[in-house]
């Protein structure tokens, strides 16, 4: 978790900007002797590729993941297998239209990281947003399809539960329709009325927000490194640092504000297994940093893309007053495409605390505690 | 960010039990010949400090602090100065009632962290809630009045801005009236609602949420170290990391998700001092991970305490079912203790990211651009 | 390994000054629930405390060590046991004669830290060394006994292997001499030596160095984190990083410069236990900065202290030349003391590469392979 | 200094094995607007690439490096610039001959990582060494060719001193005569004399060890971070983790043991510029862990590459005793192409350091004092 490196033991070290050669990362600490193919990869990128619907960027880029380093294979390893070394993941940009951003290079788009970037640096590549382009989130993505497989049994899935003021039905929540949908939509019905909100929004020029819910289910309780590295801490971090993020929330989130203690409490019952079940998750599966081994579920809010078609006031580098239009290529709801972002994410995070449980307690978790103990 | 220390530059380590020896913690990598006294330090602990009216825990802890090491005076230093060595900062547990905790050493309290460090740890201290008690949180807000004189001219202040389902009125904001009440409350007129509120929830041995507020003023623009250690990222994770927090925002938050494009654009004009202004912020003072110059402004939400008078099912350490009731000294609504750590945490974040900062790029920022460049 | 905080998983970071009020330590990442009483850190303490013989200084610190959090102990646990919660040990300061100091406020010590700590922070404590004080180390022989518990079957031995120019005859090397003489050394003969020698070293006010040897026994193969962490890499920063150490150096050292491939491979034949054993250790036991089971051997070399009855130009604070004659209590030969030191720098390495090992590949390692893999 | 990444705040992360499709480092936390041009970093990669002498080996790898991000030009540049962000150096494998290496996929070579790889992963790409291939230091010297332009009028520069036996004499040592043999060797005489010593190891198929000198001047006073990053402890870490590297000492190392405290002392006049001025350098440049503005000055021993002609015992993967010879194509003393790697890690840690001293005390430092400071 410093500067473009994240993580403690599952470590990723992203590169990259928008308009230049290559983007990808560098992913260290990943245990050995794990299948890795391409093609592990690639399903997760085409998930988070632009260009696949009209609700997204039209930049075509096939976002065709190599992997250069740390897989090997024999004749005794049965198929590909990571090695324990930097499984190093190169994407090569393709469809890099600079022309497009000739109006950004002396202009700040308001509510963009271009102003920010040349105050802290003195410089940025402004083609195409360059390092904060969303571009850069193809390199979390790849990382996270090998976080994937570290967790044994864990599954994380991602939707998007709201779009610009309109909320979902969760009565009507299915997982099965995410995929049925341009949106990551888990309620057909909302999923249809999504499509002419969108196009309204698209058409006008104009962009959205979103929310988007991650939900991870297998994650064994235990996970946590309280109290700086907590696992909600992790989580609220690696989700915030999502480009567009402004909120991040565990279970009930902001709601527990408004709840009593009574209505707060995730009351506990022996299940069978001999462990502990809870009767409601308004904790969204963390206690005290530590995942209780319920599911985990968090929420973030996505921001309107700033790139819009009305003009809005802004200075240049020059320190003059002007106007802005953004033309180029965007997405209207950039909330869509953080769906597999944020499955990503969430997947490091428990990766990596997977990785540090299991280096300082050892296999498995001591609870329930044997007759004597 | 790793197990019990915070930072990357700016560090601290804490350690401590609510009802051990001491707790406390060691700040590391501050910069040298910074005035600093105990009481610069005492001043913040008096904030968090419980028992100082009914509507906190009346646990009666002094939270009196000794630096232990790095500072120094001598004839020429004009006083105590620190000396860029590790700060040492005690304080000594006084009041432990172990006898009250009886109860919670074999059940566990719905919605605490007690099973979850059992399940991690295979064992926890469990008086007061050991290592997860709110006692943690004195050495946050001792490490955070250093970090205050480290940026200069910087100014962090929080309030409560909700508490159960009851939110201030924003038009009413005064930050004079934050300690005329004894809930950090900058609306009067609600500050007086919640005393009834709060008496209520007390009397019926309840608990109840809270949000809070925190923003930094005079933060120089440029801070913050993208991607994966980006400012929000890492105030998100600072913030989350507190006890009970179960969601943070910035800027907007949450709110940015029903907003246009159009109206979420914090449009730019050249101000004086030939710097640019911004005309709203919706940002909350970060764009791409970096600070802008704006007001950073967050907000956390605060569980309610799940020590209720109320009983609750759970299950013991042996495995079987149970229901509890916890006695104890509690606050009904632990988030208003939050406002000085929500402050601190904000400050050691940006004191981290300031030295970050300036290592990496140097004093000062790259623009406005001179002439010519 | 960032300022003061040594390690990756097992951390510790240490505080104090030779002068102030304690020193001590806070131990991070320790697994838990293993059994720890403060008298099993005396020990070692003990072992390394000064005014033990009239070899070391004079100096009066009975170096008693607390534990003030970490640690719990309940009806079930069958004795006091570490809670993998950060261990907070203080070692409060005794026998501070200050007064010893006045000559070294203003002027530098030749060879000594005073200058650079002056230079780097603008101010130091001077008294006694401050933070760059021999006492310091006192902090990471109480870690490095935590350290000890952590690998099992782990044995770490150190000795002092030569002193000024004279080195011991390893043909007499005897481990259960160690203890039989105030200098750690494994050759009663050379043992008898040094008393004379050293007597005079000290009678003239001057000072000699060492050279200190630690082997470590029952390390596990495939310790180690390639490639900027690797086993040898971390072992030669924690025992160059020790107080007048100016060398290090693994298994032949600088002596395998003048051998040939022939006779420094270390050949391998199979032993019982169905693992391979090696037919010498040039290598130390260590290869691509991996443990490979055999024993792990360092050397280090430490300087004479600086602190000397001969006057010696230097210059003072005020920049002006001057002479300086150091006074006060010192070690003759501070190598001695370095005995216990480098043992727990290296037990604390091994703790930690043994979690980091756990960590990202599992319990127990790979090899040797069974049929068919 | 975890994994696979190097530094606190210049960091670089590598990857690549031997025979792989590539290998390289993205450099992170470089501050931005530097000049930086691939033929910057090319010039180093050519000092130390394979096949330039009859000395090294003959893979013919032209290590042609890419500078795939964070780099950027525009009209206002003047040039290309580092961004600030991180940059991506990608050096493609050209020359594998993967057949040379099919003997040691199931044989451990004595004194080679194979065997520790397969104990601690499970697995590793044996072609060529893998990882553990000195391919990956050609990552090391391309990091290190940026770090070279961080700290203002810095010069790292590295030579061979000893080979097998021979030392050379120092008497003789000229600085120009570096680059005028094929061994980097200060002494033209000595050099000579290395020309038949290393062709009569070549052709008895063995290989010899050596020593390696490098030394940094123009380093500022005050850079170091006591106390487990001190810059000694930085430096041993950063060289002894070079491949086949055993031993580290820094200023008069080993021999300090031997000599007089009075000896040792480097004392100090005030000289120009109203700094002081050292009598000697037996510190080597660094007193308590810190710079003192002397040159630094460090050693390191490289052993002999465990490549040979001459039949060694070893066992297989299979857990067979057998012998094994080395044919592929290896460096006779792998100690000549130490001398780029070895600068080119001290160039890293100082950028390190300096950028960390930077950070916490500010630009410059603080000595000496101004009056009535």
């Amino acid at each position: 978790m410093s500067f473009n490196t994240f993580g403690h033991l599952f470590r990723f070290t992203s590169f990259g900007e928008s308009h230049g050669a290559a983007i990808g990362c560098v992913v260290d600490g990943c245990p050995p002797r794990i299948p890795l193919q391409a093609a592990d990869i690639q399903k997760y990128l085409d998930k988070r590729r632009p260009g696949q619907s009209r609700f997204t960027t039209q930049r075509q880029e096939p976002d065709t993941v190599k992997i250069l380093s740390g897989v090997f294979s024999d004749e005794r390893s049965g198929g590909q297998l990571t090695t324990g070394t930097p499984i190093m993941l190169l994407i090569e940009n393709v469809d890099q239209r600079s022309k497009d951003y000739s109006e950004i290079k002396d202009k700040y788009r308001p509510g963009h990281a271009g102003y920010t970037y040349d105050v802290k640096y003195g410089l940025h590549d402004y083609r195409g947003g360059g390092r904060a382009s969303a571009r850069e989130t193809a390199a979390r993505v790849a990382a996270g399809s090998i976080a994937r497989k570290i967790v044994p049994g864990l599954s994380v899935r991602g939707a998007l539960v709201q779009m610009g003021p309109h909320k979902i039905d969760r009565a009507r929540w299915d997982w099965n329709e995410v995929d049925n949908n341009p949106f990551f939509c888990p309620d057909p019905v909302q999923a249809k009325f999504f499509e002419d909100y969108l196009d309204g929004v698209r058409k006008a020029g104009s962009s959205c927000g979103a929310v988007i819910e991650v939900v991870a289910e297998g994650v064994p309780a235990g996970l946590g490194a309280p109290v700086y590295a907590k696992l909600d801490g992790d989580l609220a971090s690696a989700l915030m640092g999502i480009n567009a993020v402004k909120g991040v929330e565990i279970g009930d989130g902001f709601g527990v504000a408004a709840l009593s203690g009574e209505d707060n409490a995730d009351e506990m019952r022996m299940g069978n297994e001999n462990k502990p079940v809870f009767l409601s998750n308004h904790a969204g599966g963390i206690l005290g940093g530590i995942s209780s081994g319920q599911p985990i579920v968090v929420r973030m809010a996505v921001k309107p893309t700033s790139s819009i078609l009305t003009p809005r006031k802004t200075v240049d580098r020059h320190g003059r007053d002007t106007d802005i239009v953004t033309k180029g290529r965007h997405d209207p709801c950039v909330g869509i495409r953080a769906v597999p972002i944020g499955e990503a994410m969430m997947a490091c995070v428990l990766a990596d605390h997977y990785l540090m449980h299991r280096g300082q307690v050892g296999e498995g978790t001591a609870w329930p505690f044997k007759p004597g103990t």
